[in-house]
């Protein structure tokens, strides 16, 4: 076969072949992460270890195959082993081949799991790219605005978690430390409230009643944020009249602009 | 009494007798659903069993005479029996019959609640529909958003899991597995906050704060889209009616403007 | 005093001195509550007992004398009686006189909890009423699709109940019944997560992550309809250029028009 | 060095030795707060004691020189003592001098904390003002509306509580007084379930079911406030220069339009 046909298999989705190719390697990826997982049950993975290794052999295998198959058929090489996706291509097959030297690590184990993320190259297929791009344009524009928030929230947890330290330190099994409190003031905060660092004092618990509304309310303020961007960018979207300037080439116009807004030439 | 007639009162709801039919309906629905969700209290249900037993055969024939009208009432009958109603009640009716022949089975409970979605009726009534249409519509619309952000929530669980498995693994007795760290990722990021399963270690708990922060935030992506699409769709209906000016070609009205808000000539 | 100026003292924010006997029976009415809060302390109500009851008292006396006053000033006597605020002006002087009729009710002590709903007076001062009005007509609003989307939350919780109770029935001690069954759905749908109820089977904590990621989802539906009407209220405010058309009277105009676009006169 | 010299590098940022100066400063507030943090683990504060002692006066001899810099430079330099800078740099200092007469003293610790808000001074640099600016200009615009529905749940809180405390008392061992009652109302309502104080009864768990469902859906309010409030400003911004075209008099121009988009006119 051609490099340029098996390109167009392996990186392309616009023949047949190519999407099938796609469908193929992501049930794989699935498979084999499925796979992953259940090995690590003890009740599971403990009694059948050959049939797991075997398994493992045969995605490294498959897996090894695209790898060289990708390698070959990308255009400019250097590029493909170097990007993300041909990292995670290659960071799928490498714990098992280090398994043969390096053993008894588990974390290499976990390491497999990464594979999960080759699942991204999914996003770049069909329509999603164009969808989610709309609200990772969101987040982008509103990035700063989110540090800032975050920045606030890390001060907030710092101040509130030391006070909580002081109020309920030596009364309270489950805060020991400024650390623990800081870890109480993020549980409570983001409202998850496991229940195991809790306050036992009356002004232990009236801060935290203070902190939990803190925590109820200020979720609008991340979400406001983003809301707005998206709205911003939905709306932009649909008011826009989608006409190019023909003089600048200007495609930024009011839905009933009759003159370009840039140079002033009359929109047809 | 005819065919059309019973066909008004059993499936239409402009005559009185029609909504009558509809509230009895709903209303043994209701009483039916309660029964057997008391029924499963083994303090109510283990001591009048023969009185819970008559009742569910009551509200069975009721049921099944309701059924039998419908598809002697429905004009296209193969239409209304393939239909989602007419599988709900179908449904809504078999387990009791089924009950006679298989015994013991308290599965057969559970299908009863089924009757709920029966419910769903309901929404067939007055202006219900266009108000929940304009919601279902605006969740239509970001489909494949939420698709993609879905995505990314499932390969995150997946990967916070597999990392607090590798730093808990051993030290915490409720994650001896990828999917026990699967579970605690997702009661984290979705903050829930259970407390069943929870970090132990100094790193578990660093990751925690981390994955609290991220799911205490992120809750701003898919409540961003939802409301940037609801916002169009209100905000699109409310402003604009699409009408063209004859005299100046303005388009933008407002959705009961009879005259032209900007050059004043009567829209057509 | 003359019976107008009574009222205006009593009823009316217009003058310093209605000012100020607002603001000292709000002050009464948060120390009195305060107080019934602090009786209900085993530790604090068990070992004074005579000075809070001489506190309630003196609390009655002063609100009876209010009661007494807005009673003789208001103007259609019969509507403040059966109004809102007539009616737990009431009923907060009436659970200590039923206390020396009957005896040893604790309930009596929660009535007096009720003297809270007397502060919603201070909402009908000042700009609170346009500020707030803005949240409650855009909660009125969305009035039928808040209705629509609780009827979707309450057969969910239902349904998934019932599932969570076959799934689990005689493996989880805490859940026992449909009843219970249905409260872990509530918990865990709305992200509250108390941990007194927690899936323990593999299939159920499968469920249960379903359910989270559900409820962390769906939040966005009532947000984003809530958003949506607010965004529209206010923005609708911000558009509109406050004209009055000097023909039909019309004051529903776009901030850029010219012409009436109800009647076509032209807008001064 | 003069004065004025000084000035630019210890309070501005335009110079490459103003940004050097903030960024070391900030370094030093981070390493001296993460230090306090440490030292109140028993695990490493305890066993290093002189090591802390010493690294505290290190960064309370370097914090001391900065301010008396600062003090030296400030131009007008009462409103610099005075202002809310000057009192954290000032405070970020006080608490080692107070600890050699004042020992054994755990809350001075406390007090070194809050050293972090200086870190609020990284706000005054570059573009965070003006994003940050967006955020607080619209949680300003929301004031009222955020207090009258502060007041709504407080009044919430101790109504729910209220009767909480009476279905619970004297079955529930954490229920035993209206503060507990109340403080279970605001971790449930929050939906932050610690799972420390849970409804026992079937009426209590009826209740809870319906303070949850109210906590998730009344999220919506605050979040559509402050989301419309933030949509409104940046929309603002983003589509309108508030110009005014000579010819036409049109006002909807984009924020970078150079001609007038309704007649071509050009702006000034």
């Amino acid at each position: 076969m051609s490099r340029q046909k098996l390109h167009n298999i392996v990186f392309g989705t616009d023949t047949p072949a190519g999407r099938w190719f796609d469908l193929i390697v992501i049930g794989l990826i699935l498979i084999s992460v499925i796979t992953v997982i259940l090995e690590t049950i003890p009740s599971i993975g403990d009694r059948w270890p050959v049939f797991f290794n075997k398994l493992e052999w045969s995605f490294t295998i498959l897996f090894t195959v695209e790898y060289a198959m990708r390698i070959y058929a990308a255009l400019p090489r250097r590029k493909y082993i170097t990007s993300f996706y041909g990292i995670t291509d290659l960071i799928s097959i490498i714990p098992t081949y280090l398994g043969l030297i390096i053993t008894g690590q588990p974390s290499l184990l976990i390491i497999r799991v990464l594979r999960i993320l080759r699942i991204f190259r999914i996003f770049g297929m069909g329509h999603f790219v164009s969808e989610g791009a709309v609200v990772v344009q969101a987040l982008q524009a509103s990035r700063t605005k989110i540090l800032v928030f975050l920045s606030f929230m890390g001060i907030s947890v710092i101040l509130l978690g030391a006070i909580m330290f002081m109020v309920e330190e030596g009364q309270n099994p489950s805060i020991n430390s400024m650390p623990e409190g800081i870890y109480w003031a993020i549980v409570t905060l983001t409202t998850v409230g496991y229940g195991d660092t809790v306050p036992v004092t009356v002004i232990g618990r009236i801060l935290a009643s203070v902190v939990m509304i803190m925590g109820y309310g200020i979720i609008a303020i991340p979400t406001g944020i983003v809301t707005a961007e998206i709205t911003n960018t939905v709306f932009g979207k649909t008011k826009s009249n989608n006409m190019i300037c023909p003089n600048c080439g200007n495609t930024k116009h009011l839905k009933n602009a009759a003159y370009c807004q840039h140079c002033g030439e009359a929109l047809i």
